[in-house]
């Protein structure tokens, strides 16, 4: 008997997200005999709710397809919607109901921390009711923050962007003989994977950007003023990338250290970025040219500078979870191993959802170096293999032709 | 008898300065019987004043030179450098003694309005003490605002960068079903040309982003609150471009609006972008989501996002200057002309320099359509052939390599 499968896509939008979509569609479409259709939830369980779904397998055609696996963001349309702790709330058995009525028999769920929450509570619910569905999460955050998985796909496009963006922003930076500080400030609010990234930027040892701060030290003013005269010693241009969740012992958000003083015109509150924040602060101190960069949206959304090893990982993440659900995977997070040797080669497996959702990895402590200002060597060595490999986008006058559904 | 020529980059940094320097030294290798070395001031005329330079032609290998081609910002560093009004001033003399200590018959210089002006001052100068020394300006700039000159270089590359990253942002912020207003803003203090580039990003008609806001037209708050009302009724994504300048009839900068409340710490006022304070003036009268993103440096130091038409022409340009000034031209300014024709063809001219210095092209009024909230389809035509072709870069662990100088 035929099963149909329903996927969804939840949280922020990554570049790779739509690879990872692009493989659960074309692994079902590879196995006639077991799988009927493919239906995507469109805006994830919050839209499926409210009936919005399509039939990704009879509705994409081979060209939508290929567009579809290099478009960023979400096709299907994202949400951030928490199903209820209690497993008795109506809105479980009006989600098997519609289950039921599309004769699904896999859901697979492609997101982060909180979308695996969703997989857990479905997948603890079928099992109270014995329903015959399985549920499997592929992962997805550029935050790499997932626990039991080498790394998360759509990270290792972040990286590469934040890489080659920082880069050539050192060069920008470079430009003038008076002395000048630029400060980028990355994504990621408890993890520090992105940020660490800006390190793989470096032309050579020594290169800019001289200081990186993550958000697993406590940040120091004073000792951060401190790096700053040291590196003007030395270099004219001094690069600094921070995380957008940098915070002081006490644990308060250093871009929260001005918003007593910034409000709108209504009054209100104005949140800044760490990055303007902390220009204010080198302005004052030393005088010198300071400009503050936010690389903001365009970390997590930049097919153009994508990974093509991060886009065949979430292509492949997606395929497998696939054929788990067809042997009766429930339960499950598709995760990646990364195995010994010299060489990068990768195998997938399956953890319990439960050793995922709503749980975080940090940035191992000891590869951020130096007073807590740099990142070791272990991290390129770590992160080097998951940027390589360039993507071949379809073009339309020059422009990256993307696939998108037309929205209201 | 050969001659030195001595080429310099001036003002900001952009995607394809470098080309120009490129075509520079490759047009004089071309010449071995007429032109001994090519110098290149390091750090414009400022620090060509200290005694920087370097000898290009001796100095790079081929290799050095392909990566020059490509590597964005520049490489003999820039200066913010104005010579005095008065050429009776000590800087005149000084200068030519340092020309003629290096026997310099030809000085190309690569910059905007600005570095016009020393060429023209320059220029005048020789004329006045009758030196045979040829003045040349190499046009550069992201901002498309010299006049004369159809584009300059630099602007097709920050016009591609511009366009298909706000496609990528408007894939991002579409994600969600609820209304959502997303802020971008783009460089031009006084010209739109970056900002109208906006407009090559929707990949329909009736796409994102739905409002342009450009500096040549005065910002009305509530017309611009009224544009977005109405957009909310009809998409659930609202994305608007708006230039770094836009201002009020009375000329005030929007982004000072909020100035009297931004104080940091140290009581200093906190220079916001226009997008930060336009995007609480949208959440306060809609309550919606609210976004603003700054591409801010990236505009014009992106190689990875470049146009090739650019880069060739950026190169072109450089050549043409040299073989300009074989030819015994001085002070003139290279220009670009766009053939008649459905094709697009360039062909390279001159222009006085004092035609260009000082001055400024506007974007034409009559390209901004709409209640001065859009750009028409002129511009399209006027704009696609400069972002046409994508340059291969030289790649390590798929990072892009530059051509750097070691500087302190």
């Amino acid at each position: 008997m035929k099963k149909n499968i329903l996927v969804g896509q939840s949280g922020g939008p990554t570049a790779v997200i739509n690879a990872s979509l692009y493989g659960v569609i074309k692994e079902g479409l590879e196995h006639p005999e077991q799988i009927g259709a493919v239906y995507g939830m469109v805006n994830g369980i919050e839209g499926f709710l409210s009936g919005h779904t399509i039939n990704l397998s009879a509705e994409l055609t081979n060209e939508d397809m290929e567009l579809l696996r290099l478009t960023p963001a979400a096709y299907l349309g994202s949400c951030r919607y928490k199903l209820p702790e209690n497993l008795d709330a109506p809105v479980y058995p009006l989600l098997f109901e519609k289950f039921d009525a599309m004769d699904i028999k896999a859901v697979l769920y492609i997101g982060g921390n909180d979308s695996m929450d969703t997989v857990d509570k479905l997948s603890r619910y079928a099992a109270s009711i014995k329903a015959d569905i399985a549920f499997i999460g592929v992962p997805k955050t550029i935050d790499n923050d997932l626990p039991v998985t080498d790394h998360t796909p759509g990270y290792g496009s972040a990286a590469k962007y934040v890489a080659s963006t920082v880069r050539e922003i050192v060069l920008d930076a470079s430009v003038y003989q008076q002395p000048a500080v630029t400060i980028v400030e990355l994504m990621g609010r408890h993890a520090g994977w992105v940020t660490a990234a800006s390190a793989l930027a470096r032309k050579f040892p020594g290169d800019n950007p001289l200081l990186i701060y993550m958000p697993e030290s406590d940040f120091d003013m004073e000792s951060f003023l401190n790096d700053i005269e040291n590196a003007l010693k030395t270099s004219t241009a001094v690069v600094i990338c921070v995380s957008e969740g940098i915070h002081d012992a006490s644990g308060r958000l250093i871009c929260e250290y001005a918003s007593e003083a910034q409000v709108d015109t209504f009054g209100h509150k104005m949140l800044t970025g760490c990055a303007k924040l902390l220009e204010s602060y080198v302005r004052n101190r030393f005088g010198v040219k300071v400009r503050s960069v936010e690389l903001n949206v365009n970390q997590r959304c930049s097919s153009l500078l994508s990974s093509l090893t991060d886009i065949n990982e979430a292509d492949e993440a997606g395929r497998f979870a696939v054929r788990c659900a067809l042997d009766g995977v429930t339960s499950r997070m598709v995760t990646f191993q990364r195995d010994e040797g010299d060489d990068y080669r990768l195998s997938l497996g399956l953890t319990d959802v439960s050793n995922v959702c709503n749980k975080e990895k940090p940035f191992p402590p000891h590869w951020i170096t130096g007073n807590a200002n740099d990142i070791g060597p272990e991290f390129t060595a770590y992160a080097l293999p998951l940027i390589q490999g360039q993507p071949e986008h379809r073009l339309e006058y020059s422009l990256p032709r993307y696939l998108y559904r037309k929205v209201k």
